[in-house]
């Protein structure tokens, strides 16, 4: 199988990280985003969508989106529950991930890291803090009741939201204020066949 | 069980929708947002993230995210596939809608139709023209190809494309460009158990 993807997003870290702690052999495939590779028609064969992280089967099937490729190569795993409610409290927070906090966090952290946060973009990153903020809040919340974000055990949830908060103060968001988060990103990072994103 | 929402929501309708088709007996509790009833200390001891849909289970669970909630009510259900590609396809669908759709298309509905497009957001609603036809054509590119999203049968990942899809028109979208989605919406109203947004 191949992976699609670019080491220094967080979507892309996300599946590597899983293959990581569960020993999943795989074909890495360095993709370029501002070289176009996802606008290269080949590979909008693959994505129609022209987005990183991509999986590819032995077979050519092809599934995008990070939080869905987790889900599938977690299945079967002690990753991903069986029981349908936490199952669903795994998706809960993967869809909260998409819609509360990436969009915050991650394009925050875009335009400091890598955009080296310019005049004209300012307005832009602070009006991501709020929004940011309150996901982590949201998570300090969960993460003051319950050791991973749907009870006692690691699922494909943590992974999803790891990704993007463990850089967060790259996003101008400082973490210290989050106790609860920073004991849980050190569980994360103590986890058997954890890899760091660099 | 309780589901909190707001029918004029698409998020909100395709939990409402879903439950139609299956026939799954609920409590509908309407929602005010502009009322602050999201905001509200006991909504939030419920949803932290304070946004509607929220589903309450009958011994206290809450779930939310519409997403999640319709994967959650169509467990062991014909709309939720089993073999676990299938499965993973229809959550890649959803995060595409909830990260490549409903940003553009849910928002400049809401512009335009809720805020009555003035002045001072006409830039913002035209900004999300561009991502908004981009989703809507990588809808189209499969359904060229299949009937429903994930192949020949309906699924939870149709139920939430449905949503603001056959609304898109509320937000400035025009589907005549579009005629597989067109196709696709009919057959989705003909289903039986269907019920309208209104
Ligand atoms: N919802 C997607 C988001 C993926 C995403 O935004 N990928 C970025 C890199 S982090 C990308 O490929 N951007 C290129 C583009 O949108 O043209 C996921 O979770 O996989
Ligand atoms: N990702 C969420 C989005 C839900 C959402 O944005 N709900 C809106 C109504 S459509 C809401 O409750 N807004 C109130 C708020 O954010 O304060 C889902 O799919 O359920």
């Amino acid at each position: 199988m191949k992976i699609y993807g670019d080491i220094q997003s967080g979507n892309c870290y996300k599946v590597k990280l899983l293959c990581a702690l569960l020993g999943i052999e795989h074909q890495w495939v360095p993709v370029d985003i501002l070289a176009g590779d996802t606008a290269a028609a080949e590979f909008l064969s693959k994505n129609p969508n022209g987005k990183i992280p991509l999986l590819e089967l032995d077979d050519g099937r092809c599934l995008s989106e990070s939080n869905a490729i987790l889900n599938y190569l977690a299945y079967g795993s002690e990753l991903l529950p069986t029981d349908p409610f936490l199952l669903a409290k795994v998706q809960q927070w993967q869809f909260f991930e998409q819609y509360s906090h990436e969009p915050f966090i991650a394009v925050a952290r875009f335009i400091a890291k890598y955009l080296g946060l310019p005049e004209e973009r300012r307005a832009d990153f602070e009006s991501k803090q709020q929004g940011g903020h309150k996901a982590l809040t949201v998570m300090e919340t969960q993460l003051g009741k319950t050791p991973y974000l749907t009870g006692d055990k690691l699922t494909t949830a943590d992974i999803a939201l790891y990704g993007y908060t463990h850089v967060a103060h790259e996003g101008g968001f400082d973490l210290s204020h989050y106790p609860a988060i920073q004991s849980w990103l050190g569980s994360i990072a103590g986890h058997p066949g954890y890899i760091a994103m660099a």
